[in-house]
């Protein structure tokens, strides 16, 4: 069989397959708002319709929060497990969208076709790419390209409490050969990018404690311990001359960059001044000895993210305050171990810390970056059918992000995760007036079509 | 005469003195809030009123804001500047209040008996221990005992807007001999205390800003500059490891205290101990080779009052903030100079910056620091005075605060200061349930009887 006929099918079926994208986005699944907990569920309920109209078993799974939705299909060759999410963002401030967030519209704009609703692009777009892809492909040749397990989460924008806790019970029924994640972008409007490097993430809380109460800067500011100097004396010593974090063995595990991986990212032409320039900057900040990509794909970070304490209205008052707090996190590469991190940034923390002053601590998540194994073929096969969908070929890439499922696949269920998607730059997600181009949509159904033709790693 | 006879008075007369200080304190005059204006009107009317009772010629004077009340009497010997304020601080929280503020009442406690209610101690109940001693004064002798011009204000507790410029148009009229100021504490329970020396104070608020706007340390974090980054590295470099500040010139104009200035206060047999372990606290911080007392009365500071910047709400959010702030304040002692620390401050700042980072300040204040002449005569006799009245003598002290008056007076009308108070640290000033001993309101008329009485240095 040619794959022509699954593409023609595609572009004749574009109409029909946006309606059906509508339907979807016209159910206003908020997960973190327990006002939305039934449309949550509706939206499941439509894709289990939908994935029952393509031959594949399926249903709702329960959970403590909103459903999981789970599918098999059998098909010869590789098994393949897909992931996306029905859930979407809140919508406030809600007098910022130009039209109604779960009404979508096809609408024409300077740079082509767009989708506009809320979920559009993250994820029920991407997520109908695949679907679309494998019905396109069931009714063209009466079957599926490959044995592929469908599965939908609806709290990943509620932080995906319900998630670790199902893969592990369900591990037997989801593993596979190979994961493939639609919740990405593509590298530039002309090239694809399959993901291939996540950074982990580890965040704590600090808070410094001094003298038991406010104090008067006049009665005691001099003898008295400020806890905010203690903490900024502290927190000024996070970085040495050179960018680089001085928590010790904070760089243990990092590895360096793999040459023919760096070969390819210095031949992206990725466009520093353009990138630092958009946000107000003009040299990259940082390691100094790093690329601006390096460092975002491929290097650790640590970042004060917050910060408060003593009197911050409006005016003076001389306080010392008894305490004071910041938020710290740490973007982890390679092996790091976010353990041994957070337990070595709070000895750090507390050799520093002055007679009379303590601290405490509060861990806000931790998730050791994923790096694929992009010797599996199935990355080249899928690089390779990309290549052939878009203008200009895919790349591998890296994302400063943390996408924590790919990291639950890969050490609960063993399966290594292929991260490809087709979101822009500029679809404005979760953000008022979110969109998914309409060539996103179309060229992504394509490129599933492709990729999933394209496995065989028998 | 003997000032026997005028002790003597003081002694039969205090309840009445009491409960003419009552009628005061039912006077809510509440300086920063509007809605009371027309009740600080009354109180300055009420000592009006007080003053000419006793003879003195008195009247209201108009100012943009609250009223100041004057009043000359004519005497023999040195002309007095006697400074008190009418208004009083908010009652906020009213619900830990025992009773409501403005209802005075004398109340017998553990440590003896107290005048409870808003301003029993800030400042009225201080305020009227001198109009007693005068009244009685007056009543047994037929005159005062020196010439005295009486000034009281209405904004002290609301930044005292109309001072300066009131002082300025009315120098001619106030400039004295010595000024008394009554807005102070007394060293312990047992000793009287002159302050001769009090901290000036400088505030600067600085905005670090970086990028243009907030940014995901995902996608940004490493190249992107972190406000809060840049302002915990500058703020961790304020002072050096000896805990001296390292702006430059920051100590220029700092005197080393005077020998025996010294040496009375180690004599004074401060609790240091006592002092910090009150705060929970148990070692001095602040420059390694002074005692906690040198450092409250007579070093300067430098410390961080505020900082915010970034996400500080519950959970977590990996911003990257487009700006952070913090408010610093420096304590400054003999002839620093407030402006050129404040300019030597921000070039320190800006110099610390790193590319693409701007900063901006906005200061709050400057006081230089008040250094009194204690070789004048007037205060080895108001120390002889004050020993006389109290089980221990009395001592000259700093004090770390500021108390801009005393050297508006200094700066403007060329008149020294005595600062002479009965306040205790327990007199919950500015908090709710206030009270002023009734022995430090007895005490303090006779105390004030007898320094009047000594006062010759013609």
């Amino acid at each position: 069989m040619s794959i022509d006929a699954v593409l023609a099918r595609l572009d004749a079926d574009l109409p029909a397959a946006t309606e059906r994208l509508f339907e979807l986005l016209r159910i206003p699944s908020i997960s973190t708002d327990p006002a939305y907990a039934p449309d949550c569920r509706k939206a499941a309920e439509w894709l289990v319709a939908d994935l029952k109209s393509m031959g594949v078993g399926a249903g709702l799974r329960e959970t403590p929060g909103h459903p999981m939705v789970v599918g098999h299909v059998d098909g010869d060759g590789p098994h393949v497990l897909f992931y996306g999410h029905y859930d979407v963002q809140p919508v406030d401030p809600l007098e910022l969208w130009d039209r109604e967030p779960f009404d979508p519209e096809l609408q024409d704009t300077e740079k082509g076709k767009v989708i506009r609703a809320r979920g559009a692009s993250d994820d029920k777009g991407q997520l109908m790419t695949f679907l679309e892809a494998c019905r396109a492909y069931h009714a063209e040749t009466g079957r599926m390209p490959c044995r592929i397990t469908f599965f939908f989460e609806g709290e990943e924008e509620s932080g995906s409490p319900s998630l670790v806790p199902f893969l592990e019970k369900n591990a037997e029924e989801l593993r596979a050969d190979v994961a493939l994640i639609c919740d990405t972008g593509l590298f530039d409007s002309r090239a694809p990018a399959i993901v291939t490097m996540l950074r982990g993430l580890l965040g704590e809380q600090i808070t410094v404690k001094g003298p038991s109460k406010d104090l008067h800067s006049g009665m005691y500011g001099g003898p008295s311990r400020n806890p905010i100097r203690v903490l900024t004396k502290i927190l000024g010593n996070l970085h040495d001359d050179q960018g680089r974090v001085t928590v010790p063995g904070f760089y243990d595990g990092v590895p360096e960059l793999d040459p023919e991986m760096k070969a390819q990212w210095d031949a992206l032409g990725f466009d520093h001044s353009a990138f630092l320039g958009d946000v107000g900057l003009s040299e990259p900040a940082g390691e100094r000895d790093r690329t601006a990509l390096e460092m975002i794909w491929s290097r650790p970070t640590g970042e004060i993210n917050g910060i408060w304490g003593g009197y911050t209205g409006a005016g003076f008052k001389t306080v010392l305050p008894a305490e004071a707090h910041a938020k710290v996190s740490f973007r982890l590469v390679g092996d790091q171990d976010p353990h041994a991190i957070r337990e070595s940034f709070r000895a750090w923390v507390q050799e520093q810390l002055p007679p009379d002053c303590t601290a405490e601590f509060h861990g806000h998540g931790n998730s050791q970056a994923s790096v694929m194994a992009t010797s599996h073929p199935a990355f080249e096969q899928a690089r390779t059918a990309l290549s052939e969908e878009w203008p200009e070929p895919a790349a591998y890439v890296g994302s400063g992000g943390s996408i924590p499922v790919a990291g639950h696949f890969k050490k609960i269920l063993g399966t290594d995760a292929m991260l490809i998607g087709f979101a822009k730059d500029d679809d404005a997600l979760h953000s008022p007036n979110e969109k998914y181009d309409l060539e996103s949509f179309h060229r992504g159904a394509r490129s599933w079509a492709r990729i999933l033709d394209a496995f065989d790693w028998s």
